[in-house]
């Protein structure tokens, strides 16, 4: 049995203090790192656990912040915070670029082997860190096949990984399509996994915010996309000591 | 290290001698049981070799027969044969129902745990299965997303996982929602896996009729979806014992 050690880690970004949750793998030494985004509602304890599950399997997993701390309970709320910042490509990037910074300057972090996972709106940060030339080994997306700048994709460096639930309202079939286009065109090592009747947020167990048609847990498919994103990690950046 | 064996069986279907390869993990006693189609060209070693790689892992595995032993290298011939094949629902699932019948007389195969398989046409053998009610644990398709006759699915009763290319001209976007559209409305526990970049048969590692546009072998895809195919397996038919 490992036994990981957790922290958590305030820093700024977007003009606000972010609270992400660092977990360290046991033992000594540099170990691959991954980037963990939230869901628009913000980080709570379900990231934080995967972030914990990550460490029990030798990574070093930051659950970055994107709101400053704060969990949108309330679902128009959420849409009218997030809505912007998923038009504001700098935004995304600059919340980005801040959580990779506080991974980076983790000692046990081997800052040449890093990969970015992300679900809903931290997909799309993932996403964009990629666009913008990070040096990633590999990105994964959960309900978020978001399209980039024109041209832009043609940065992305690592294999692509995405999955989505075949009835969320918020990624219907013509957003996959332009999704896997950009990829296509960009030359991009891409995969598109599609979840027969999972909604958006199928990966959350606890749905507080689903007052929403088309948002719901689907607990058959979060299991296994949370496998697909451990399967992808360990293709592309297999934990070696 | 196992000693899985293997031996070549024949036996009737569609009106031929249909020469298959069963392929038998070590031990003793039932073992859970894997139909695997070969694409249209017919069976090769390339699937002979998958059989035993599943016989390996504890599977008892067929390699069934499409085409009374004939390998079609000429892509011309192949297409003339296996199109009106295709076409023909009842022609398609005596052939898969032949090589249930051997599989399940296997003393080593444990009847009520038996998942199908396929590629290209074997895969629409394995789906035509599940159609027609066959009690099987998962179906596994690459290559191959294709419909039925209406109503049908609704009689699939175990997980359907499908694998594509997102390049392959036969099955191309427009398909894939098709074969989305027709398991979702029968309530089928469906996922779709798209391989970005792969072309039609981007899993056989000698595409010998490689001489149409969209036709290629992508190593890497290639791994991918036979991991996601053992994945399939160890869900749905763990071995046990």
């Amino acid at each position: 049995m490992t036994t990981m050690t957790t922290r958590t880690v305030e820093y700024p970004a977007d003009g606000l203090t972010m609270v992400g949750h660092l977990a360290i793998p046991a033992g000594v030494g540099r170990r691959p790192a991954v980037l963990l985004g939230p869901e628009g509602p913000g980080l709570n304890d379900v990231q934080r656990r995967r972030a914990d599950a990550l460490a029990e399997l030798g990574y070093v997993a930051l659950a970055f912040d994107i709101n400053g701390g704060r969990w949108f309970s309330d679902p128009e709320e959420m849409m009218a915070y997030i809505m912007p910042l998923l038009d504001d490509t700098e935004r995304m990037r600059g919340i980005g670029y801040a959580a990779l910074d506080v991974l980076r300057a983790e000692p046990r972090t081997d800052p040449d082997r890093i990969a970015a996972i992300g679900y809903g709106t931290g997909g799309a940060i993932a996403l964009e860190l990629g666009r913008d030339g990070v040096d990633l080994r590999a990105i994964g997306t959960i309900n978020a096949v978001t399209t980039g700048r024109p041209g832009e994709a043609a940065n992305i460096r690592c294999p692509v990984w995405a999955g989505v639930g075949s009835e969320d309202p918020i990624m219907p079939p013509a957003q996959r399509e332009a999704f896997a286009a950009e990829m296509q065109a960009a030359g991009v090592d891409w995969r598109l996994v599609v979840y027969g009747g999972a909604e958006h947020a199928f990966h959350h167990p606890n749905v507080d915010h689903a007052v929403r048609p088309g948002v719901s847990h689907h607990p058959l498919h979060a299991e296994r996309a949370w496998r697909d994103v451990v399967g992808l990690l360990a293709e592309c950046l297999p934990v070696t000591e």
